[in-house]
């Protein structure tokens, strides 16, 4: 019967994926990974051991170990489920119960390869049996249940098995079977039951896929045990396999290795200072013919101290998940979070990530969880990496560190920072920019950034003398920016003071805000009932024919620049900056800055491209230096590159950060031409840009900007680029877009890139940045849907990174879709 | 004679330094590290066929191939260096020259163990051999110079035949002989020399000392060649191999290995997606009377395409180093940097660091070098790590993005940022903080500190009503600091308020500039002929005699609060704040901002300790928040885990950054009291502190924290601490800063921990940040001394990590004081 789900279940997901997809790990059976530093190592002895000792353990008492071989390959002649199926018994018998004992024990292969044939058959099925053996006090029933899932018949890797018999194991079947038999209850009578899985060959050893047993089994990232090598040279391959393991993120609970005199374990401790059990064995004999049972006899002590060290790793383990909730409640700070507000129990503890998946521990009727969750807000908007990408970065930022450290940047440079401000000005900048400059977050980006424009305008309009950058007429001299209402440019005061103002900038959050620009009402663009809208601002009026699309791309079309709503906003701009100049000759507008298409943190509001397009133009011809921030909008994140390919238009000045580093180390850059960089030349050190960060242009944060931004480019790594490789794919179903902008519950829809934002409706309090308004609906999605999503007032969204396949985000979309809370009227 | 000369190097050189020390590498003469995937894999074959293949190059012609095997057991039975001495001519031999060719091959052994005895010496100075042979037209000679540094009899890891035949190698003596021979100039006709290093065993196999082989020869980081197995099993340890290595920061040149018929080669091509050349040998024959003359000759083709790769990935690599300085000058806009006043030559180009130092790629003597330079300004005051830190902070660094990438903050938990928080709170937050409030950098905890005070102190005086939050007469209030002149606090826009007007507030630099503050003059103390001197301001005047002291511990103690001085201090302080409460009522004093003892980017200026504890006392019984900006005097740098300790007073509110995570990636923190943190909650989110970054509570720079933190805190690995474990041994040698003290050229000198400061005499436009007095001193002690200085205007300084050997410490210090520019008063 199980096979038959199992089977059921691995032809369910039957597309393949080379990313790692999500995994539910249950916590209340200790489960473990036994890996191996090479092949040969004796992971199969190990299994078999520590099966016999956990079977055996008095206290505590386990009643059933359930054991799985997912891949065996020189099969039926080799086993390693069946070794463990024939020794552990007798293994069992051998140790000392007080009580009778009566064992189950089975052994399965559920998927043998055509080449194996018939002769398989009675291995494969093997009856079970029924051993009763021990004291004559009351009985107790144990179970030891060994599985084979894939077995094929070459002794060789599966990858290449696989390949020669025909019978393929994609990679989301191997884990969907895994995560079946993890979650699957074993009969048992009161005790523990423990799980082991065995992974074939060594760590890094090709699955059938060809994905390497360390990435393959990382969703459920289960406490490995490492078997390690006694030889001679074997330091080197446990060292090894055990930083291999590091770099997938997996913790080694213990390594075991068998002696063979060379005091391998002892250098290895030391090594590893004490981080982590290093136990022996006895040598193993080398006579084939020896069944072992001496050698399982002297190694008892080993595997009844490894089955200790195991079971205290996993108490350790379940109670720092349990306490997680309450110290953070009482140490940690949250930012943007109302302390108050947060009941214990709704802080998501996150044990680890997985590509574009959460893992994170939660209490599932009344059982203890791992369950995956989809980030669907990207972490802030910063993630980008598929599984496979967080591991190319992962073994990145190693080796960044150990071959660099930090080092500092002025007058220096090293690699890096070369290259990746060579990718930068051949990609976001290309065309126009042709300096970097690095800081640490978008908030420091933008700071720089306008130190750049106010210098380049200053120059420009006489402020300061050409000659000697000195100041002319200082006194009087207040320079301003020219922004949109709703921008958001990042939480430092000078970031903030280019901002128009809002809940963040009141004088209980910022007492020093003044908010120095002239703040212009854009019009907006959003879909609603299956269409492309456009709303003006009440200082604006048009015809309402020309302000509907039937589609996105023309909303984008560059022959807007002809109609007659491009002489509308040609005309509120001038007029707005006629008015400004009147009112004051003492103030200057110094900078244009925007975030180009999508405001983001201002309510994931779309700006009409067109009139980004009229306003930089007009920006340029006055020489006001035009800053694009593409903190959020940079590196795909609205399906192109660079949000300046949607709008048409180029800056001079602009941001990046989040994406730019595939989201896994804070960095920023601030790019700019070379007449802005010109302005702060001279003689002296005092007209240069004295604006630096002890961290600027960080070799790991440069080393990870090179590797996303040629991963997200490359057809070959990201798979959603379109052929002609300069946009992604849609990503969000259009047809279910369609449908979300219909439901009654919803205002408006903007689905663009990796972005797909609903604004519900809602009233008075409940609409803006303070409503709690929508929180019943992220705790439903958290908790039931298992969708990470963090609403921005009454606007929620799902975000995800630019190689995420598409059917992940119709996954998330249809559970939105299937809300009732969005798609009726009644609000919980 | 080079015997006798590595020999007195390697006695020189008899300090055993578990952390590695810097080395020098020419670039002239290429050369390779052979790394092997395990022993016995084949390495010392790769080195042979490599060795011909180079000798038989007719392009570029290769004169000199000089092999050596540092560390080698089983001996005088096995020889690697014998080895390839004597298969290698035959491998000439059996190659068409079109040119007669005479080759002197050597090998010789420099240091048998005792054990190996009187039977090695055949071998150990085993005569040249000198060949001639092929065409008869003009004679060309090649030279072929194999060697063993270190020889034992037993066949087991060098670290164990070390110490059971008692001849040590000790880490510092095994690289100075490397060095040595890097260094030597081999005998070439024209043609290249070209080195190669065999390791012994796997890529983390002990040495001598215990030191891993990829740890002892990092400081060279030659490229490697990485001979991996082809066996079953063989993908898994070539690839974690080649992972160690990547986390060891090596670049890996050539994967080759043995043809199994398993496609080892074709796997690990693909999964390192071609970033590498993987090579395929033929089948070893196993008969062990094989001499191998066939396998060698069918290896031909396969040895000349990885003598080709090699040469092609010297010559790239050559090339990119060559092109570093012109790229940076074009494409990279440095902080803080006039970039007329670099010129392309004085940009220094950074391959790698290895703890304190940094491997500089330079042309000394017309040579290409890589030149270690001891990085004495700690990366702008963020360097912690000594070589054995930053390894281990490259692992976990690895592990962290692996197992986590980035997950958002807010109303999350996960280890990493819980744990570090735990060990802040019980480190530098010990008896007063009970929050942690993460940012990106030190500008940012700064105004995160600033929020937080003004929050608190508009509590606490009325400014705000407690039931509601909301601010009652908002119209005339501004909030200000209190704060000292010359102090510094980052250069966003909001720190930069909080500091003094400078040179780095101008219009020219931050239009939005006003400084909100109240800035004092504080009293410095230095040291200047030998004793410790109190500066004061001019507007207080005292007893010259009460201003001087005879060591640092007068300067600190606590019973000066009863002096004069103390009364002194806090009478100009209670009369500065009068009248600043009289000027104005709509103006209130709502955070003290201090540096404590230290001024940074002030000039390295220290302020008399009990100033500060006078002045902290004082705000603290006004209510006024007390915010310690620890930003570069936090986590040892000034020889104690907080400067707190030094002053003797407790903050409400402090900034931690840099050497927080080991100096490795950005993170920032700033602590609060429960008082604090309470200021902030309602039952509404607008009174929650809204100011976040993306990256906030980063994984990895959690993960990186609390590793640094324990580590500085350990005793077992750091070895600066004196016994009782809160502060650090005197780094800088006490003599030599009063020796410093009294020269002619000096002002004052401030020693402190890891900091050793000297002002320079300097008058007008000499003195001051725009200075570019000491910039000829500069060149000097970067370009022939080795050491990297960047200067604050006429201020240098010498700084280490908190780990740093006292002798390394030394040795720089030594080079300032006899540097003629310090000493004399004759400028150059």
């Amino acid at each position: 019967m199980l096979r038959r789900r199992l089977l059921h279940h691995a032809r369910r997901r039957h597309h393949s994926s080379s990313s790692a997809s999500a995994a539910s790990v249950p916590l209340s059976t200790p489960a473990f990974a036994v890996f191996g530093a090479n092949t040969g190592v004796g992971k199969t002895l190990v299994s078999a051991g520590l099966a016999a000792a956990l079977l055996s353990s008095p206290s505590p008492l386990v009643s059933s170990v359930a054991y799985l071989k997912p891949l065996q390959t020189g099969y039926p002649a080799d086993s390693d489920a069946r070794f463990v199926f024939s020794r552990a018994p007798a293994l069992l018998r051998a140790s000392s119960s007080p009580r009778a004992t009566r064992l189950v024990a089975s052994c399965r292969t559920l998927f043998p390869s055509p080449a194996v044939g018939a002769e398989a058959e009675p291995l494969h099925e093997s009856p079970e049996k029924v051993l009763t053996y021990g004291g004559d006090g009351s009985e107790e029933t144990k179970v030891l249940a060994c599985r084979t899932v894939y077995a094929w018949r070459e002794p060789v890797s599966p990858h290449l098995a696989a390949e020669r018999e025909g019978m393929a194991a994609e990679d989301d079947e191997v884990r969907g079977c895994v995560e079946q038999w993890l979650l699957e209850e074993c009969v048992a009578e009161g005790g523990e039951v423990w799980k082991l899985l065995e992974t074939a060959g060594g760590v890094a050893s090709p699955g059938a896929s060809g994905t390497l047993q360390c990435d393959l089994y990382r969703p459920f990232r289960l406490p490995a045990v490492l078997v390690g090598d006694g030889r001679l040279g074997g330091i080197s391959s446990t060292l090894s396999a055990y930083e291999t393991l590091m770099l997938r993120g997996y913790d080694v609970s213990a390594v075991i290795l068998e002696d063979r005199n060379l005091s391998n374990d002892k250098f290895l401790l030391s090594y590893l200072r004490n981080r982590v059990h290093v136990l022996t064995l006895p040598q193993i004999p080398e006579d084939p013919s020896d069944d072992l049972t001496d050698w399982f006899s002297e190694s008892s002590s080993v595997f009844n101290f490894l089955k200790d060290a195991l079971q205290s790793f996993h108490s350790r383990r379940i109670e720092r998940l349990n306490s997680m909730q309450r110290k953070s409640k009482d140490l940690l700070w949250w930012p943007f979070t109302q302390h108050n507000l947060v009941p214990q129990d709704s802080v998501t503890v996150i044990d680890s990530r997985c590509g574009e998946n959460f893992s994170t521990f939660k209490i599932k009727d009344n059982k203890m969880m791992l369950v995956p969750q989809f980030d669907a807000c990207a972490s802030w908007w910063t993630q980008g990496p598929d599984s496979n990408l967080q591991i190319e970065l992962a073994r990145d930022m190693g080796y960044a560190a150990a071959r660099y450290g930090h080092v500092m940047f002025p007058e220096n440079v090293h690699e890096p920072a070369l290259h990746s401000a060579e990718v930068l000005l051949g990609g976001v900048g290309k065309g126009w920019a042709s300096r970097v400059y690095y800081s640490d977050n978008g908030s420091t980006a933008i700071e720089i950034a306008l130190k750049m424009a106010f210098r380049k305008f200053s120059l420009d309009h006489g402020i300061l003398s050409e000659s000697e950058k000195n100041i002319k007429n200082e006194r009087n001299i207040l320079l301003k920016v020219l922004a949109l209402n709703g921008s958001y440019h990042g939480d430092t005061l000078g970031a903030m003071e280019a901002q128009a103002p809002s809940a963040y900038t009141s004088f209980l959050q910022q007492p020093w805000y003044s908010g120095r620009g002239l703040f212009l009402d854009p019009p907006t663009v959003y879909i609603k009932n299956e269409s492309y809208n456009i709303c003006l601002p009440q200082s604006m009026q048009h015809d309402p024919h020309d302000l509907g699309f039937s589609s996105q791309a023309e909303v984008f079309c560059k022959t807007r620049d002809n109609s007659s709503v491009a002489d509308l906003y040609l005309s509120y701009i001038k007029q707005q900056l006629s008015e400004f100049s009147l009112s004051s000759n003492s103030e200057h507008l110094a900078a244009l800055i925007i975030e180009p298409v999508i405001q983001g943190a201002g309510g994931m509001v779309m700006i009409d491209p067109l009139f980004q397009r009229v306003l930089v133009t007009e920006c340029k011809s006055r020489k006001i230096p035009v800053i694009f921030d593409e903190v959020f909008t940079g590196f795909w994140r609205l399906g192109v590159e660079s949000a300046s390919e949607l709008l048409g238009c180029l800056p001079d000045i602009a941001c990046y950060a989040k994406l730019m580093t595939g989201g896994i180390i804070p960095l920023a850059a601030t790019l700019a031409t070379e007449e802005v960089f010109e302005s702060f030349k001279s003689d002296s050190k005092l007209t240069a840009l004295l604006h630096g960060h002890s961290y600027t242009a960080h070799a790991m944060g440069c080393t990870a900007a090179l590797k996303a931004i040629k991963w997200y480019r490359d057809p070959s790594t990201n798979l959603n680029l379109v052929t002609d490789h300069m946009k992604l794919k849609e990503l969000w179903d259009g047809a279910l877009v369609m449908q979300l902008s219909s439901l009654p519950n919803v205002k408006r829809v903007v689905s663009l890139g990796t972005l797909c934002a609903i604004e519900l409706k809602a009233e008075g309090s409940d609409a803006g940045y303070a409503s709690v308004y929508s929180s019943s609906l992220v705790q439903k999605l958290r908790k039931e849907d298992d969708i990470y999503i963090r609403p921005l007032g009454n606007v929620i969204y799902l975000m995800c990174g630019p190689c995420t396949p598409r059917d992940s985000c119709t996954r998330q979309l249809l559970k939105l879709t299937m809300s009732e809370f969005i798609s009726s009227n009644f609000v919980e």
